[in-house]
């Protein structure tokens, strides 16, 4: 693609124009579509389990706050690091990557546990879509 | 819990020794250790569903390498955008949840694309336990 410039090097859309444009790329665009089919159905399964992950993260939010227990738990968190870790390493991923995964939900959860604790333990606080 | 300090309300470990200490919290203990199982049990199920998305992001960063494509495609973000949050408003995801993820794991995948294209198109700068 001799003809490319800067700009389109920063940012390709690949779509069938692009294919038409550039035959000789037309097997890329079709490999890298049904790739993205296949990363579009693996987002609808982590969005579904995030889903069930924020509500059980919830539900612990209420009883720690009606118990008066801490939104933080260091030994939970020192567990969730080792086993994490170990799982991402048989599945082949990156550790960063499920290190930084953790950060997030744990993060998330936490910042939600106190708001739930500041609602007097209503987890009707959280309820984006009622 | 009126022994609670500051610094105990902080950072509550919740397990066997915080039950017998505070009895009538023991109830919630219990209720916190089964929801954490099911939570574990979800991150597993996340953790190996990002090993398979990173393995998917990473061919196709193969393709876009060796077809001369940008690691960015700003059309196929706008449509992940609008369709992650149609499909957590219907899980009954806080949307905002699911941008994060969303941004998490494009900006990842756009990182590694980058390194994919300097070292030639060879996906193995990325084996990290080769």
């Amino acid at each position: 693609m001799s003809d490319t410039t800067d700009s389109d090097w920063q940012r390709t859309t690949i779509d069938s124009a692009q294919a038409a444009a550039h035959p000789e790329t037309a097997q890329a665009v079709a490999k890298i579509k049904e790739l993205r089919q296949s990363i579009d159905n693996i987002d609808s399964a982590i969005i579904s389990l995030l889903a069930e992950r924020f509500k059980a993260t919830s539900r612990v939010g209420v009883l720690k706050a009606s118990a008066g227990f801490a939104p933080e738990d260091m030994k939970r968190e020192d567990y969730q690091i080792e086993r994490l870790h170990r799982i991402a390493i048989d599945a082949g991923l990156d550790t960063d990557i499920a290190e930084m995964y953790r950060e997030f939900v744990v993060t998330e959860a936490k910042k939600r546990h106190q708001r739930i604790a500041q609602a007097g333990g209503d987890p009707g606080v959280l309820d984006v879509f009622a």
